[in-house]
């Protein structure tokens, strides 16, 4: 199972910046085509008060920052140059995490995704929105947000794809500013359908992929997981993709790149499973040469070792 | 507003070091002297038991630990080196935060203070003392104990400038060693106001700049905190400069160089507030080329573009 | 003192991978002799489900992943072309942990111990076994665990000597996935000889040389403690060797590497009870020129400044 995806993780809540400059981000596309990634997927064009592009409605309206760049610009052009397909990521006010509703973040991302549509739309590399919200039990409200988005999105770009990311609720689902890696009570397989057939009869018709994040279970766990998800995703016409986080949930520090023996396993199963297409979160800072973490450089050499060994059998 | 002076982390609390010898110290001054610090404010010469120069009477009266390196000493020759000023950072017993009391840190920098312009008054880079107790709010004695010590560093050194630092109690100010990123009750303008122009009108004759650590409110909080500052500063005929902390307090890993569009807000806030001088914790771990940290350089040349685009307009 | 030994982190429970192939491997092996390393200490074959080689009977019997490179004939193969020795560090099934008692990891011991014996017994350098379960206070139970488990070692292996790792339970034994530091009950001079003394007089036929974790307790709380333990050891017989960690246990960042002014420190104290041998937590990660951490590197050379100061003096 080759990973041929990555998130964009600008703007972030809990990896730090690395500070890259155009000249940095065009050398990282370079890294990513030549591990046959063909799909990057901004992670969220904005995030409470900072924002990826020079947005005059969220300026306006949500007080958000004037960004020193245009990175939705220079991900576009770079995407363009190296023939990557680019998934826009929607705002994130960061109102729903402060006891608001799904509903709050529908509100801006109306304007949001017209206002980006004009801008960016005729960039031949432009080729889907991600639906940025977070979500991974039965949110009051949450899969009517995402249907509304979906279509939403679909109907200025002329039916343009959308993808979901949700996390699973199992015992590594605690928050990154925790000091603890684990928690006592995570979702069971059958809450798990019972909840996520739910809401894909809400939202199946908006969205046209969905990739669980792969972090939050113990590795033994995920092909039971993974072959519901599959099940799922199959039963209301999704495509169901998974989403191999690359940083390593174990460890005392967060976050750091993954051992490689963890990526795959993970991407192993997600193949047993029938998966369409494997993303990561995230390239840049877990699996790039460049990296900050030197560790990610070392994780790049054995995933390509990995991959010359499946093109060889 | 450009960043002009830089703490160096000897003797950390909270950052891991660096293990810099001799070479790496030298090559960090040419770093910093190219974009433009003139100033290097060693944080503390010691801090409990480890300490920067052999002082004998730490040794004998606190216990410390011998030093494997003069580091004031090589700063200091740095400093002289490369034309820069060098302000000289007291002693820190850590009683004051055991239960004891400001009075507690004015004792040992008694001596030290002598002791240290024996040694070292001599270098024509040594240009100033900086009162390395950190507080916030008012506390009992504090104030006078910064009197206290700067006093001394002028009567010792014929006059020379004091500085100090303190922090602004804001959300963002947790202990390094909790796992939480932010608090509930912060301190308010009217507090922030109340409290420092008592304790202003108690020190303000033994101080002569005094730096605010930028880093504990929210970005669009600091415009009216900043303003404030240097109302505050100007009635009592306080220097106000800016402590720019380049390292990043949202993340949970603590801590990493900041993402430079946060910095560029706080510098800019502190250049439309009218501060005087831009100074950093720190440049060597979180600015510097040759940090540990990988994102550091990438600040590094991002700031210089920054720096580049002021000078042209 | 001379670090002349150490451990190599596969399996982690709380360091991060760096994923290293078999080129890194072999260049770290070089690293570590440049400074006069002779001994590598596999710390555990494996934890709860991951493994360092394809164990059919750990597969079989605990579920374990089967492994993607059999770390320990790697380590041997570089530890016979080095002429190093190797000790193999026993399996964790991770019960203890989990409510069990100690004897539940003696049962797979039995048959990994004959298992790796016959795989892997024939390298020139497969000198000795390391029992992995760490412990520091009278737990029912341990000391008759070490016991069997060092009698087995000996009797499969023609006597090989085994060596143990305790911590001793300082302020600085607090778990690495606490936000915590420091606790407040940390262990007495008299508890320790009490207990140890008793543990040693169940175990010490079964075991050879015991190497204390030196990092939970206070620098200048070293020598009383080291001097109990040169006198425990003696009293039983055992080589008294120090296991002097290179990472910092006094910072939020679980874990980077020691400031050198720390490392020597503790092994001056190693030095001054005249321990026989000093070994490592460990070199990879903290002191090697390739570390993921540059501050590793800058160690390294302190270190070698330190040793040629040593050669000279």
């Amino acid at each position: 199972m080759k990973i041929t995806g990555t998130f964009i993780d600008e703007i972030s809540h809990d990896i730090p910046h690395q500070n890259w400059g155009e000249r940095e981000w065009d050398q990282d596309f370079q890294h990513m085509k030549a591990i046959g990634i063909d799909t990057v997927i901004l992670i969220r064009c904005g995030y409470r008060k900072f924002i990826t592009y020079p947005s005059a409605y969220l300026q306006q309206n949500y007080a958000c920052y004037s960004p020193p760049v245009d990175l939705v610009d220079l991900y576009l052009k770079l995407a363009d140059k190296y023939g990557m397909k680019f998934y826009f990521g929607l705002y994130d006010s960061g109102k729903q995490w402060d006891g608001g509703t799904p509903e709050d973040e529908v509100i801006p991302n109306r304007e949001v995704v017209k206002e980006v549509w004009e801008r960016y739309g005729h960039y031949r590399s432009f080729k889907g929105w991600y639906l940025s919200m977070e979500i991974s039990r039965r949110v009051l409200g949450a899969a009517e947000a995402f249907r509304d988005l979906g279509l939403l999105c679909k109907k200025v770009s002329n039916g343009l794809p959308t993808l979901i990311s949700p996390w699973m609720d199992g015992k590594k689902a605690v928050l990154a500013s925790s000091s603890q890696l684990n928690k006592e009570d995570s979702v069971s397989l059958k809450e798990h359908e019972y909840e996520w057939r739910k809401m894909f009869q809400i939202m199946h018709e908006a969205i046209d992929a969905v990739a669980f994040q792969d972090g939050h279970l113990d590795y033994d766990e995920l092909p039971d997981f993974f072959r519901l998800n599959k099940k799922l995703a199959d039963e209301f016409g999704l495509e169901c993709w998974t989403n191999a986080e690359t940083f390593d949930r174990d460890m005392p520090i967060k976050f750091m790149p993954i051992k490689f023996e963890k990526l795959k396993l993970k991407l192993d199963a997600a193949r047993d499973a029938n998966f369409k297409k494997a993303i990561t979160f995230e390239f840049s800072h877990f699996m790039s040469p460049q990296s900050a973490y030197r560790q990610a450089g070392h994780l790049y050499n054995r995933y390509k070792e990995y991959v010359s060994e499946l093109d060889v059998s």
